[in-house]
């Protein structure tokens, strides 16, 4: 079994802790940049992108797991004098997270900057909905994503849930489904699956700065498999993530 | 049984690892500062200190290590117009992980001023030695303090050897003995507080960015309690940092 974590914050794990994730079956992973307080100074952006691209990449080949640096500013740490960190931002694999925590005006404004370099740039984007206000923000990230005709083949909209998922289906986007403590089980993922089918959907753990099940995906996707089949587990544990992330 | 691992870079370490080290026996460690790439911008430096002084240990303390931040920029990592990043440097617990790696110009003009700072302060400082020219960096490191008058109540000399520790010793540093994998071993340490005795000897892992043997002071506290009697242990483990830190 070979697995592919959607979303993990390489930063707050150390080697051993990725070691267990490329024993349990995590092969790839897309390391999306986050600073887990909100930096005073841009420039902190521009050298966590510098060791996204290197120094990590390096960290997880030494543990046997292909990392994919996604680059962007999240909603939780935006620092002040964002648009020094714009132009640093197509040099990763792809875009992310990006997204709004509770709708400001300054989330918007970022949000819709990364937007646009993702467009212009053909970058794949991984945008995060939040715990609080989920299908309120879902449905004004859907409204964004409209207003700047941004192609669905570029959009995971991520931690998605049984209330959220069906909107963003119909407009054609993808589903990021995080298992872990706080959003969803294993057991909630595969009713997801097996309601809407496994085409666009795509697993992650969200593994990062707080405690967290490492083992996410691998451990969905037995469970998948078992229930649903192999081939099932396989796209949305695999294939359709490499597909998405065109890896 | 209760440790005191002085020096870790609880950066590169989860929220997991941190409670290993706790279950193992680490209830209080320093934190030194580290950047694994050499940043671009001072300003990365900054945002490290305060998330040092708040997030990490907060982190700490919910893994159930008590965690002071040492700030300091190590020779390793000097950024450029490292003097940006001094007067931020006395709003630790302690100065470090300070030191030379090959002895350069700039390395030392560093470390100088980082030294000032500490005796301006009244600030404990971690002294790195390099794994390459140990000997000749560390007869430098002496003689810069002897010119310094560098108070020997506020220097800890660190990864020190079975080549280094008399010289140290002599001139009335701490000296710091990393039990990792390519420094000492468990038994190296034990053999050097057996020849030089408890006072002044300072266990620590090094735990950091790369692998690690996380739980090597309770590991090491075991093998000389065993040995050498538990109040010798408890001294090298424990109070000779809690003393020397000021903690």
């Amino acid at each position: 079994m070979r697995c592919f974590d959607a979303h993990i914050h390489a930063e707050g794990r150390s080697i051993e802790d990725l070691e267990k994730m490329s024993e349990a079956g995590v092969k790839y992973a897309v390391n999306c940049a986050f600073y887990p307080i909100i930096p005073k100074y841009p420039e902190t952006f521009l050298d966590l992108f510098r060791k996204m691209t290197s120094f990590e990449i390096e960290k997880g080949r030494e543990a046997g797991i292909e990392l994919y640096p996604a680059l962007g500013i999240h909603p939780r740490c935006i620092p002040p004098r964002y648009e020094i960190v714009l132009s640093e931002i197509p040099e990763g694999s792809a875009i992310g997270e990006i997204g709004m925590e509770r709708g400001e005006k300054l989330e918007i404004e970022v949000f819709e900057a990364q937007l646009k370099i993702a467009m212009e740039n053909d970058l794949p984007c991984i945008i995060h909905t939040p715990g609080k206000m989920k299908e309120e923000i879902t449905k004004k990230t859907l409204e964004i994503l409209e207003k700047l005709s941004f192609p669905e083949s570029l959009g995971i909209i991520d931690h998605v849930t049984a209330t959220t998922i069906e909107d963003i289906m119909e407009r054609g986007y993808h589903c990021g489904l995080s298992v872990q403590k706080g959003k969803l089980s294993a057991e909630d993922a595969l009713k997801l699956v097996e309601k809407y089918g496994p085409e666009r959907i795509i697993l992650n753990s969200d593994t990062g700065f707080g405690k967290a099940q490492i083992d996410a995906v691998p451990k969905t996707y037995k469970l998948i498999s078992e229930r649903l089949g192999e081939e099932i587990a396989k796209k949305v544990a695999l294939e359709n993530a490499r597909e998405f992330f065109k890896i």
